[in-house]
């Protein structure tokens, strides 16, 4: 099992996928391989004098921006990190891809090397948000901003296979993103699509709405990407913005001061509660080969539980799984 | 000056469209009609003996509930509080209507009652929402699902002069929802919608993302209804969620409670400035008239801003701005 990693994705690229991999290594012992600029990764590599030899750097001279056009980039960067990590996917030299770095040209990459699993139309970005509920999916937060009802019928048989075998839900309920719950609400999208799912063998419970997404009302949650993307962005705004402003209000007393500092135990639960790197990044689900998806900013933790879910999906065998489901269908 | 209120529509009425009503005479001086069961009503008015003459009461037998079909309850339930009331307005026996029942039917029977202003296709529902900038304004949030882009061009002129004599920006900032900044981002609909409003008038900065709702970016938010709609449900989920998950931490823990409780002068503080109370209802901007609508869980408070949001409509002829600046096109 071999897992490569894209050194030159996140924000903080490559110190925080080094020590990502590093830190995986330790805890799951996985053969890892660094992409990227080899000089700027053997750099970091030398901060862990003690690292193991299960990691193997190879060199890829150019990068991807964050804020390249997708589909251009790749054409034109056949030497990126992205580019030549999927490729060792496609020769059969790696069993799995993780990177931080410009989401649209790994969804693209992904597509082109690994082709799509039978049965499968469109990739979608499956996302694991922590809700009252404990962990729900929510897929797709924008690999397909203008799907078709059958590219979600097939998301909900993919996030199916991931809430089982990754999430160890047992029969996961599956709820559709609408304007209200009766089915008679929403666009002739969203009503051909209930019709879909309403015939199929999932644990379809019908329409939800935005008030449910964190109630942890539903197991998976399905919408079109561009309402998925939407909503992931809105999340992490308000949060930022409810602390930011709860901040101000805090620094404007003393005594609120001194609450929130004995508070702070409860602060830092709640921050545990609420955090994304627990889940370790988002499968790509629908390639013919495994790709998680991390997020720009992510911290080593989040690198590492994204390499941790990638060995996840190799293990268990989640792509079996969607390919003997939809081929019931 | 007379304006309507449906005594019926939110989740604690009578008893809230009634205190709001009577603190709304108080500090406003506003004649006000309350529409719904006379009887109800009229129980609930006697609570406040010295309250003002201004208040009239009108019977309607019937009301929408929350969850029925709005179309059909529209032409069915004719002497409903919402039906009767709008039909006050048609009548010119008022001049506004505030309403925290259900939103689709006062949508759906302002439309047939008052009609549209003229230049303008599609109603829309405009919500200021709080910000790290301040109020910034976002429609539509659940009028029209499935929007053309002409719409939405008619909806940020709307928006434009609701935030200009309203909210009291000078030269409001317009932005269109999108999954990325770039302008070659974007389902069809999006790129459409971004020409329209390039070549318009208004002060368009061009695409923003999911993150740049609450950061207050722009003074004006464009979507369609359906992601206006889930923005908001999930944007209030979310909150309750924290607020609900810290409370948790803080129980768990005697310090913690002790310094929540010296804290809870922030929490009070922060709790006013993510208050939506004080905005007061939602203008449904496009009809030839003027409709307020609130949350179904308003608060006499709500009901109270509402009627003001109501009275500026009036006084600072919003409309005749619309159609003025519609009619330069």
């Amino acid at each position: 099992m071999k897992i490569v990693i894209d050194a030159m994705g996140s924000d903080g690229a490559p110190a925080v996928e080094v020590a990502g991999a590093v830190q995986a290594t330790e805890e799951y012992g996985y053969d890892l391989v660094l992409i990227g600029d080899e000089a700027l990764v053997g750099r970091e590599l030398k901060k862990y004098p003690g690292h193991s030899d299960k990691i193997q750097v190879i060199h890829a001279p150019e990068k991807i921006e964050m804020h390249e056009p997708a589909a251009l980039s790749v054409r034109r960067k056949r030497h990126s990190s992205i580019v030549m990590g999927l490729e060792l996917l496609k020769k059969n030299e790696a069993d799995a891809f993780v990177s931080a770095g410009n989401t649209g040209a790994v969804v693209c990459a992904s597509t082109l090397s690994l082709r799509l699993l039978p049965g499968v139309e469109r990739p979608g970005i499956a996302i694991a948000l922590p809700t009252l509920g404990g962990a729900s999916v929510i897929i797709d937060v924008g690999a397909n901003i203008d799907p078709k009802p059958i590219h979600l019928f097939q998301y909900a048989i993919m996030a199916d296979a991931y809430s089982r075998y990754i999430l160890h839900k047992s029969n996961p309920t599956v709820g559709l993103l609408n304007v209200g719950e009766e089915e008679t609400k929403g666009t002739e999208f969203v009503k051909e699509t209930h019709a879909l799912l309403s015939e199929s063998k999932l644990n379809f419970v019908g329409n939800i709405e935005g008030r449910d997404v964190y109630a942890g009302t539903v197991d998976i949650i399905l919408c079109d990407g561009f309402v998925g993307n939407v909503i992931l962005k809105v999340s992490e705004s308000i949060v930022d913005t409810i602390f930011k402003a709860l901040k101000q209000e805090i620094k404007a007393s003393v005594i609120a001061t001194l609450g929130a500092a004995l508070a702070s135990s409860a602060f830092k639960g709640l921050k545990k509660k609420m955090d994304y790197d627990e889940y370790g990044g988002a499968p790509l689900l629908g390639v013919d080969g495994r790709c998680i998806i991390s997020h720009g900013s992510s911290t080593p933790k989040a690198i590492k539980n994204a390499i941790r879910v990638a060995g996840e999906f190799i293990t268990q065998g989640v792509n079996n799984h969607i390919v003997e489901e939809l081929e019931s269908y």
